[in-house]
């Protein structure tokens, strides 16, 4: 069931002691064991499985959590604590994942049941906040205090990362800037309003916007490319994109006043063709505004897992 | 020089220590001795005098707080911390009013220069931010652990309190939800940009609206009366300025995720003529939110003044 495993990043921990720590998507796991200082000793990989129900899910986190720290001791290593990252609405002081459409989770208390399953203590956390944790105190953000991470993938969320802590929310439901109304009356967005900035500008709103306009689908990387190439149909849905996500920084820069902005989700592969006009864009809008910096995620898709490790250490 | 005193608020303070707090304002400055646990013991009000200039200003201000500090030991009281309220752009951690166009200030180090002069230490906020301070613990948010503030008067500003402290970003400028663009393309903003929800739906922005549609001119409480009289102009304004509040208060809460939002200003004395239709203008805007507890403002205009106490008491 596992997928080759990237090995060993590091051949040991330097103190003996490691967290493990689980990010788990809706189609795979990412898994590590991580020393205290946030560097990832093992990483490993998982298919979630998530058509066999939220039951199955929970005991293959339960298992590949075991395992990992069954892998740690046999290395001679002390696990001391399991960090637990998921996507959806996640309350984290109850350790409860509210809500997840992907791993069909409803009111599950995964903390305490991975917690007691492994008799460690256990944190859990959502996926991009965790990853937002990530970012700021170990990736792009590190050694700055007020971080807001954006992640643009199928969907656009935030993780607002102040001293090193990521907000939550009074309902675990903070962060949603992918839901920011930036286009009034525009395109309809799964969550039922319309012309949020997800709705425009996520990957998967590139694409959609490419294949009205041409009749021709396209992923968000090949629009990008596209654009670059000059076609003019992607020079446009790439210039929409970029004004979209401008709007939507620029209110986010005014209720949150950060210093940087870390991008990071698949549309930030794009690199340079996303950041340098987005830049310009931006700082066009800004008024009264500080310019936070923006900057591209370091960590790649292994930072809601660290965070998750993060997490673990801070509880 | 000094106004009428709204007099003793309580006879003596429990355990004979107080703190002095300034709330200072364009036009005028509340001042307060403050028990430890957050309770008025003597109110005063002075003018700012902002025409003098800058160091005329600071030096009324270290007056006035000198004054207090004598006042509360010649009734035998202990004065323990100086709290300083100013609005603009304000860094708290480093006590400095960065920019205030009300108060002609630019870089003045007031916690310095006013804790230094009454051998106190001292603690400096932004006026809307100490006053969701003090609406949060003492005030309408009483209890609850994630509130946003929102002053609605000339401007438009919002605090957002977490765990009992305000959220000043990186820069202390955070809390800008009247510079959130809820009208792109509509009415030019001071700030620059346009359709700022404060050209909507502050105060002035509801008179500014009226005139334009009838030529008269009219206050915000003039609206909100005629429009509850069923002044066709009236209604309409009102309705537009409850519409934009709404779009406003929907892009905090995908943000932010409080639990309750309080609203504060000039344009809360509407009472239930604001804050009925707007909460259900904001239950039809939500989906996947959580539908937050809106309710008014409880300390009124002391609120700033009450929070720069508790700002003093928390350093």
């Amino acid at each position: 069931m596992d997928q080759p495993s990237p090995g060993d990043v590091r051949a040991e921990s330097p103190d003996g002691t490691v967290v493990v720590a689980l990010d788990v998507g809706g189609t795979g796991i990412k898994c590590a064991l991580v020393d205290l200082d946030g560097t990832p000793r093992h990483l490993e990989r998982h298919p979630t499985g998530a058509d066999r129900g939220a039951d199955a899910v929970v005991d293959t986190i339960v298992t590949v959590a075991a395992g990992l720290a069954d892998r740690a001791r046999a290395a001679g290593d002390t696990p001391v604590a399991v960090g637990l990252a998921v996507p959806g609405v996640v309350d984290e002081a109850a350790g409860v994942a509210v809500w997840s459409a992907n791993l069909g989770f409803r009111d599950v208390p995964l903390r305490d049941l991975v917690g007691a399953r492994l008799g460690l203590p256990a944190a859990l956390g959502h996926d991009v906040r965790t990853g937002g944790l990530a970012e700021a105190r170990l990736g792009a953000g590190r050694g700055e205090d007020h971080v807001l991470f954006v992640a643009i993938g199928t969907g656009i969320a935030a993780a607002h990362v102040v001293g090193g802590a990521a907000a939550a929310g009074a309902h675990g439901a903070a962060g949603e800037l992918g839901h920011v109304v930036v286009r009034p009356g525009g395109p309809r967005c799964g969550c039922g309003q319309s012309g949020c900035l997800e709705a425009v500008a996520s990957a998967a709103g590139v694409g959609r916007r490419y294949a009205e306009l041409t009749g021709t689908p396209a992923t968000a990387a090949e629009v990008a490319a596209l654009a670059r190439a000059g076609e003019p149909a992607a020079v446009r849905v790439w210039a929409e994109t970029v004004d979209a996500l401008a709007d939507g920084l620029v209110v986010a820069q005014a209720l949150l006043d950060v210093r940087t902005i870390v991008l990071g989700g698949g549309l930030a592969e794009a690199g340079a063709d996303l950041l340098d006009p987005l830049r310009v864009a931006l700082r066009h809008r800004l008024t009264f505004h500080r310019e936070p910096r923006l900057v591209r995620a370091t960590l790649g898709d292994e930072a809601g897992c660290l965070g998750a490790a993060l997490l673990a250490l801070d509880t």
